[in-house]
């Protein structure tokens, strides 16, 4: 066996194990993967908190290049095993597998005290890190289809709800003024976002009887509308969920139509396979 | 050709472009209104702010006479070329259109500083340009007409929710009393209307022992009852989104009742038209 | 003509105008009713106004006597031209319209000023005026038949939120204890009450950062649950639609089944009922 | 009879008591127990306001003993006349009923007062008496599997919900910083999660404009998604009510799917069965 066929025979392997989930050793792999990434991201929240810093932070550096490392190495191979090397490093999974590795070696090289700042945000951009579970999240292809499918409704939606978000903090503006807090329209329109939403934090509150009427208004005009997205996306799930249930084919008679629940078909008594 | 024939043909030309959408002229006419549009809404927002007026309040007036003038040409370009010169004035867009102009003018007319109130309240009047977008928004017609079939249903709620909100408001009052900040009636109703819609400032609340209890019922009371918009919104968006579909006709066999995500028609195999 | 047939006919005639609404003088009747139920309403929330009651005190109570007089005319001929007096008298509402006119007359007999809490509270009964406009809701029934309909599933969810909201009240008291003010475990139900329905004063908040994380546990487990009554309602909205739809029946061909939207039969084009 | 025989009969008997409902002394026994559990856990929630355990501490813990015992006995009870011991013992309900009883014997065994913490927490567990009543829910059952069905659906919200939540967290961090209350990622994630379930309670908020643009996008970013856990209930109960009135039949006929309003059959005019 030449050299090239035995590389080519290793970088297949290594694929089976990397990008497959199939074989016992590519489930090993991918919940290694799992702990360190959770295990990172812990490490960049603890990393934030003051006193933690302070005691811990050799600790925590050490521990920082060491997944870094396990990073660098994880991309090195899946570069190195991929079948379409530039088509992985330009999907969503290569760049945020870089993403994940370039904030360390970035502080590595800009050591100097002057760029504290940048460093400050580079070294919390390690929390997309987080996002590479993505990849193990293969159950949430029907939400992200009822979403992708009321996308341009939801667009529709934000704009209406802008425009009405822009007449009211107006309003709210000219009715209240800075004198009580809405010291400028975009103020207001924080204001009215925090209220129509029904967040409601209370930094900002209208202290005139008739800024309390309209704020009062702007609740519950705000409720009926807030209403609409959550129709929108509770319609499309009853539509998905009937299809899915249409899709769901006994391999034995092909009936179709069974309920979520149910194992065996209520026609022919063959096994189901699993709801998904 | 005469001069008439020669105006007739000007206008039915001008119509095209600015009253139409399908000619090339005509969109490009109006991606740049809506330019302007956005442009003139975000200088009435920052207009607002203190340092920004302080420093470049030369700008933005001279920012502000270009859009006025923008603005005054696009109507009377619209008056002279329009087929309905009177229905198009007392139309929603014709009024929204003058009001976009109009408190640039009144500005100019009353000029007196013992006037400052209400200059400050015109100006703030020129957010209504931001309703000359609904023009653009043809796709908000079915959440309209939900809107619109709801409209007694929710009519019927916010009469109800009225009645609730003045009992409520009543109890509260004479539980908690002015001594807690429920000065009054109508303040207690803007107490209990920020409370049954979640918003929850905390500008006002119960210190009582009873008076928290009230409020704890209040808030479930409300969050039960709170949930009809939403289920009624729900029902005639699931409604529409039927009526919607029975409508998707394929154009070679006539079959109705397709997929939102089909492309082709499931019993011919012709192209659909695209869903709506 | 004895006298008694002369009694007879216009009781009669004053029961079609005061408790039927299909002749003209019933139906001015009925808006005039409203007309002073909305005002003396409006009466009592001035009243509660500080300087308003200071100011026009004499002219208040004198309105205030001028609706009382009124509605006890209601009443007495209520009463006099009722076919079943006692069930009208225990009837919901002959209640309310008791109620609407007693404190008036309880404030008179009492008019010590030792009572004055008791009188304070007594004039706000006359909130209560507010649901003889109730009388007049006609559309409410469906609403109100999926409330019904749901009643059960919601006293099981409330009872299921009870046990939630203790157990979650002692665990946040035992977490954050009296020195951040969580006082004692129904203090505590209140704030999990507050957190749970998403109304959030922000009056007592979490301080330690367990008790901040089982604050946003409780957040999001809260939200999941409380989705249910909105599922619950919708749900029965949604049968009521479909219900009330095979309900309307064309008066030609007896088809059912039509749009709401529909003014004629899609089979024989007879004109259709009005939608309910 | 043997003793052995005798102490069967027994057994029987009280099994027919304590753990069935259909005979009259089985339905006081559980009335009985029902009243015994809410005042026991009244009892524990006045406990931990101040001035009644100052006040009534002496007569509190005479009650509180009396209930212990109460519970003692009827765990006893169950112990001796059930018919699979251990299985009771291991189950939820017998767990439960071990903890409602615990807390008042350790106190006992551990009166010292240097373990008054541990104490005072033992103490409430007692509220865990509550969780009793479950046994007295039947109808719960429709609902909880509602949320079984949708379980898997809701974690991968979640999941998505915590990836979110991590990314707004560290982009607030950054952006607002310790100087304006955002002191570390994990207090971020606190306001992210107060903010995003629209609880708002307002100890912390943005101070920035940057901030306050990033936490408006937030609550209409967050709104929308939060949306989807209401829609999913939302279609599970509306597929769970179908199927339910499917299962409703008519005992006479065998027909199926009768209204949930319907007393007889539309088919044979027999009565049908309550729905439950």
């Amino acid at each position: 066996m030449t050299k090239e066929a035995d590389d080519s025979v290793l970088r297949l392997r290594l694929r089976t194990i990397i990008f497959g989930t199939d074989t016992r050793a590519g489930r090993y792999f991918d919940i290694a993967l799992i702990i360190c990434i959770v295990l990172s991201v812990a490490l960049v929240l603890l990393q934030t908190i003051g006193h933690v810093q302070v005691e811990y932070g050799e600790q925590i550096m050490m521990l920082e290049w060491f997944f870094t490392i396990i990073f660098t190495i994880e991309y090195a191979l899946r570069l190195y095993c991929s079948a379409a090397r530039l088509q992985y490093m330009r999907s969503f999974y290569g760049v945020v597998d870089l993403l994940s590795i370039l904030p360390s070696y970035l502080e590595l090289i800009f050591p100097g005290a002057h760029m504290a700042l940048l460093i400050r945000v580079l070294r919390l951009f390690r929390i997309f890190r987080v996002l590479k579970l993505i990849r193990y999240l293969s159950e949430g292809n029907m939400l992200l289809r009822a979403m992708k499918l009321s996308g341009r409704k939801i667009f529709v939606f934000f704009f209406s709800i802008s425009l009405l978000v822009m007449v009211l903090s107006t309003i709210m503006y000219a009715v209240e003024g800075p004198e009580n807090g809405f010291t400028s329209i975009p103020q207001s329109m924080y204001w009215t976002i925090v209220t129509i939403t029904t967040v409601g934090y209370g930094d900002i509150t209208p202290h005139t009887a008739l800024g309390q009427a309209i704020a009062a208004l702007t609740m519950l005009l705000g409720y009926s509308i807030i209403a609409i997205p959550s129709g929108i996306v509770t319609a499309e799930i009853h539509q998905q969920m009937v299809h899915r249930r249409d899709l769901r084919r006994c391999p034995n008679c092909l009936k179709t139509g069974h309920d979520p629940e149910a194992h065996y078909c209520n026609r022919c008594g063959g096994e189901l396979p699993e709801d998904i």
